[in-house]
């Protein structure tokens, strides 16, 4: 035996730890139904620092409240934050996103009110205003690639509440008679994201795939221009175009031609003057327009980071390289292929790739134009993909005040919902897997030593992170507006720009 | 617009069936606290058709009512269900293992007494015996690799309850300093099996780590023979081997001269006359031995289908090729190798392996001894792998025949914690991870045409689901029996042998 | 130090074995200009113990010469083999095969008669008959994937001599500019088979590519029935499809609509009543027929093998398993696909995949007809697969018997061209990239022990050894037959059918 | 039908360019033993523009010739290049290097004298100073790894001629008894390069292993302090430690404790004040050290290119990341590892790695001392790497100035055989698998727009390319220098420092 020298001999207590977590989980199962009734009676989206509630499971429950200490040094007790969560079920509430966390400090911070009357002074704009004010927005995923069916998942996943969102159709080209089953199929089953989260049920005659009770009609069209949308009761409808066949305005129009489809959001970069959105930092571009882009993966990943890193230290120069996932555009094997090297194996290859995400970054924040190159390595993963940020900013930087400040706008900024930070000497690609925020910084990979040159490394999940930014765009485009509790008082210096914008949303 | 012509073109309603689905959802997380609470309380498993319901989430337990499709062709309706798990609250129970389903279908078909009568004289015996009868046993994980560690998660996710197992120490070969880090680091991501589910806090003085409540000491060893587990308060415990260094009996017996050790399970094919138990098949050679071992995965996943078809159609001849994911006993890139072909890069390759599990299989199955041969293809995929099984049978068989007959062993069968079926026409590998059971025959490879000679396809986690089994025999090591209820009545003629024994303990 | 005790301590000779070596290498080299010259200028090809000589370096010469101990137990010494060579010069040859080491083991077993005297008396038939008896036939490759590119690289490289077959255009879909400069690049680079051996030019004015003087003219054309072969000179060609878009007579025919084209040659298995040939098997049922299919790579691998057995042994049924590498008829990531599982990714899975090949060996050697079930497991590797044979035989067999059988038929049978055979403990997949024949067998891992149930091993290289069995089709079909010299007499006893005759051509 | 309108109509010769090539195949076989016999007899090694012949085969001469274009926009001639070989072989040569283009762009630019008068002149130095002037050195493996094995390779084939080195022995780890084998077997066939190019005879007995002629004792030994070089007839020898356990001066220096070993050469960061020579920048730091490192495979890749483009253009700062092929110290699948990341699955992550290689570069070329900044992603390749070099130069520069500078690096400078430049568009990582510069810039991906900040893109072989660079500074430590003919007189104005160090040696 080799112990440590240092080892604490005395015998380690075992029964305390493991009584003080089935305590723990007891109260996290028994907040499950609360913030489902909520989420479903009263579109009352509850989160904990920002992060969503409904659905999770009671181990997930305790890992954010174990998460919190990164922000307070302390994590959350469940015992205090499970008697807030049911003061909620008392009031009358309408659509709301509540952050338990938040109400529990200002709570605990105040003494002259009990918890119900606390409660009801914090949420008065939402007592008594009715819960279904908000008429769901139908959409029409058009393609049903890899895209396609993770939007399909996270609508699923959300149809429950005040989202606004309600998945109607999913278009596809034609095909033989069991086409329907094969579509469930690869919803059903992800080799890369794993099994769906629930239930799916197909019906071959009405041809309709039901996911966790959302009925979605599937329909066989190879051009966008005369699908009878309406006869399958569709209205105003936002169309999704997940197939990147057309990127310009004269390609999408075509899908505003049907009766039924109102806007058209395109995962992909638009050309010309369609904007391209970047959630969180161009999220005013939506405005009314009849078609938006949602750019790529990796404008999405970088853009955020790049634009929080401007405001605070200034961007003089900088290029971006991904090194990035294959992708269905890559072939298995060499074979011809109209983009330069993308035809070669991408299973067996280094793969140079030119990316626009350089160019795209400029028109979601246009003060890095011009000062910004980009280029793409596609390797052998199947997901999770890695930015490189290597940049000259306009002052010198420690890698210290580099980190911290990313780790802040991480938890408590405006682009909180697109930034994560992690501080961790083991990760590898595979833990970003289902990462739900556009990027992640890998705040150990941080290069910055005193000088102006720093290199920023940024991880991706360049399939679902973007999914996750696409329906934030929808979102957004729906119109709808649900106010978030407390409203955020910084508690530090308020920072310029994006980085103010205190976020509403829950990630 | 190329519909297929037999669209059903009248409106699909779609707030009926998703109103269906969230009043079944609504009912489901009611469910969790329920199931929570008499698992930590009263020691009580509840299950859905021999499925453990503790941990599971609201999706998962609404597909499980899903999967009763299988067995009754109706899915099983959460309002019924949930009033039996309500009813149970209201009882003095004792530690049991009771299946929901049945006891609903059950309750259904008789008429005479009211629910709570009814679960009273259904559950007589363990009403009022008190909860926590069982006293745990202590395990100490010798070895921290890939079996190690999906034990350790497997057994935290038990300790609420009446698993009798309680995860105490993990004794791993000398390192630095930061070694308990990278040890926890380990066991909360993993490339393959994903993140952990709940919270790990490492106590670097004490050199614990605590997973879910559950405080496991870290200890330093390159030998068996000498750890002090006693002074860690260990004693009676039962020590998993995970490194496979030590096969004979000579070399486990070294585990015993500790104090605190009393029993040791190889989770790797033991040599002479130690046992070597296919949980399900030889349970019973675990008797009063102290050193057992847990054969290999593919030996699991294997001899539970052989042996049911053997006593049902009886194997004249066979062959196992088992098209295996390489395991970390193989060579990243070309290198030496004392075993023949393993050396070569696993990743680039596949490789030739000779593999003992034709011989294992004779061991836990005797009936088999001069049947069987094998042998392995490693193949460059992490985990989960396919046994093809070549067998000449003692009478000829249709493909539904045999089909239909394994599927049955799979749903209500002394083996049907090992055996599981699928018949999906788009199942490749990646769905099987996490597969809890020890094979899973894919029933539409199946071939049969009528003539004695079959081919049947089994695939397994060949991590994951072994560490299952291992978990079982673990169980079983505790000579803790729980019963279950209600009694199983088959509903069927009754098969010989293994397959009669119904199933008492869930999987 | 821990040497063995029995090292031999005395110091070795380093200075004898390497200028032995020198002094082969010497000689080797000067074989190189003389097979050459052969080749070219004769249309002789010389080949040792059946492996062709043209185009090989000195080190290759080498191998063979150590090669062929695996015969006789001695290597060929090349200052035997050297001076035959060189005797042939000094003859008037016409178009032959000559082996190398026969001529010298039959000259070296007599003794009446001078070297040029021997050589003028066993090639008397082609001595003096003029070298370019042998008009070329003009080849076609219609589609220009990875079976269309190995083709075009081995009838580049037998361009030289009397092969007969002369590659004139190569027809591909419709695409861009500078589609010429990615199709030569995709000829010139493999990631899987390496650079091109030779000089590539590209002539994007006359949209011809030239391959070591072979000059190619690349056609556009996305149906197979109006392409002008005979405004580009071509003319009684024989079109090689291989696309596997027509599969069927009428949809091949069209070929045989366009002037300039004669016969067809399906690279991949025909339908309905277009014969299936096997090369080395039903070699015959080529005949006048206009339009022939190769079968697949796995029926080209397996049948030789399977009838070299059945003759000797009798086959009463089997199972073909093939551990299958991934081709581009399946999906890099999951997305559809018209066939089962193979949409779900290819590089992640391991996907159960259904092969006709069982059935396909029965068209090839009807003996089997019935008797074969068969199965294909598509894995993560790039190219090279192995087919596992569990057969069922009429008599016992043991291990040494069964292999010692095999490797006969791969040295001297009517298959050894198609028949390998390999026994070395260390081999894997990526070893036999590149294999020349259809099927190898690993004599290591065949399972026999004396009874009639035996399981034999057979790598095959799917890409490249497929295609020599194309090329070997191909020539079949140009009706050119060379002889080959000296005519082989069987040392050991006759066998029956297939595996007495004796082989005529290189392989 | 659906060609470019533009197509040449007229017929094409076919005949014409075929006539060329089998003229010029001819020419190149007749070239191979006059080569072979010039570099066995003579120790003259021929080139062609700086690349070896000896050893090549008829296509890669062929090949050479035509690469030749790069330089002089046309390619060689073999009709005027064979004359120039054969004249070589009547004069009486002792031991040099000979470039065949430029003895004959010589004699072509002057009229005065025959091809013998002219070859005699230019070469009077080395006429008649007889062969054999060079003693061999002894040279021994220590550790038989990758590089270990690839160098036993390039050794092996240099055996023949001037290189001065001469293998002797391989050291390894203790092991069974067939371990010979096992060890002889990596070295015929590797997953990643292919099969050994010649014959390996072992004899277990002697313990040699015979390859291509060269004799080599294996030895087993687990310290390096206690093995009896000299009872195996080895003195004066360089060791060549490829264990990479001991990188500092009192680790090293034991293998000078054993009798025959006279320096030692390590194949990897040296620590302290080892020199760490990249070849071509630091060459001169070998002098009489009886210790050298050869650095890094990344550090040799960058170095160079960084040095010539500082002597150019100045770096003020840069940043170089590297997309780099798993390695044997990073695990197959998720296990313990000291170092951070690397313990983590190679096959499945992208995995952030610690590179030394910035400050590595500093220490070859210490003019970029504190300028560089440097960090790894490891990809799931197996060989093959890409490094990105993010520079801000000292003065802007277009794109082409940058290329057309280093394309000219690559063909005539003091590094030409260290670095190579592509300019394709189709090239990727395996297209570099096998190549002999230490690095190769990508020139289509360079980034330059006439501004000091540049991104510069160097592939390299990391196992390969390192290996040649390890044994060119394996014959700079012989202190055998062989002089090259013709002398270089440079065609352009002379560049500074490195860059103007005309190439004396064949790459």
């Amino acid at each position: 035996m080799s112990e440590p020298a240092d080892r604490v001999s005395e015998p380690v207590d075992i029964v305390g730890p493991f009584t003080a977590w089935t305590d723990r989980e007891s109260l996290a199962e028994q907040m499950i139904p609360l913030v489902g009734a909520l989420y479903r009676r009263r579109n009352v989206v509850t989160t904990i620092h920002g992060r969503r509630l409904p659905g999770r499971s009671a181990n997930d429950l305790l890992k954010l409240h174990r998460f919190a200490r990164h922000l307070d040094g302390v994590e959350l007790d469940p015992s205090e934050i499970a008697p807030v969560l049911e003061g909620l079920t008392r009031l009358d509430l309408g659509p709301a996103v509540i952050d338990l966390a938040d109400l529990n400090e200002r709570f605990r911070a105040q003494e002259e009110q009990g918890l119900d009357d606390f409660l009801r002074r914090e949420l008065a704009e939402v007592v008594g205003v009715g819960a279904f004010a908000v008429p769901p927005t139908d959409v029409v995923l058009f393609g049903f690639g890899r895209i396609g069916r993770l939007l399909a998942r996270i609508l699923v996943s959300r149809a429950g509440g005040a989202s606004g969102l309600r998945l109607r159709a999913i278009v596809v080209r034609g095909s033989g008679s069991d086409d329907i089953v094969k579509r469930a199929s690869l919803l059903r089953r992800d080799s890369v994201h794993g099994p769906f989260d629930g239930t799916i049920v197909v019906d071959e005659a009405a041809q309709t795939i039901t996911a966790n009770g959302t009925v979605i009609a599937l329909v066989h069209a190879d051009d966008p221009g005369q699908v009878d949308y309406a006869s399958l009761g569709i209205s105003d409808a936002i169309l999704v175009d997940n197939t990147g066949k057309w990127r310009d305005r004269v390609g999408l129009e075509r899908h505003l031609l049907n009766r039924g489809i109102r806007r058209v959001l395109l995962t992909a970069p638009g050309k010309g003057d369609i904007p391209n959105v970047v959630h969180g930092v161009n999220t005013n571009d939506i405005g009314d327009e009849a078609i938006v882009a949602a750019a790529s993966c990796t404008t999405n990943a970088v853009t955020p980071v790049l634009a929080a890193i401007d405001e605070e230290f200034g961007v003089e120069h900088g290029h971006i390289e991904t090194v990035h996932s294959f992708t269905n555009d890559q072939n298995l094997t060499d074979n011809f292929h109209p983009e330069g090297r993308r035809g070669r194996s991408a299973v067996l290859n280094l793969v140079l790739a030119e990316t626009g995400a350089a160019k795209a970054v400029a028109k979601a924040y246009p003060a890095l134009a011009g000062k910004l190159t980009g280029n793409a390595i596609r390797v052998p993963t199947p997901d999770v993909s890695i930015a490189v940020l290597t940049l000259r900013l306009e002052r010198p930087v420690t890698r210290d005040e580099l980190n911290s400040f990313l780790r802040g706008v991480s938890l408590r900024s405006g682009l909180h919902r697109q930034v994560d930070y992690v501080d961790s000497p083991e990760i590898v690609s595979s833990d970003q897997l289902g990462a739900r925020k556009a990027g992640v910084v890998d705040g150990r990979a941080t290069i910055a030593d005193g000088t102006p040159s720093v290199v920023v490394y940024v991880w991706y999940d360049n399939e679902y992170g973007y999914s996750r930014q696409v329906v934030r765009v929808l979102e957004s485009m729906t119109g709808v507006r649900i106010s978030s509790y407390p409203a955020r008082v910084p508690s530090a210096p308020q920072p310029r720009g994006l980085l103010s914008a205190a976020g509403s949303a829950p990630s």
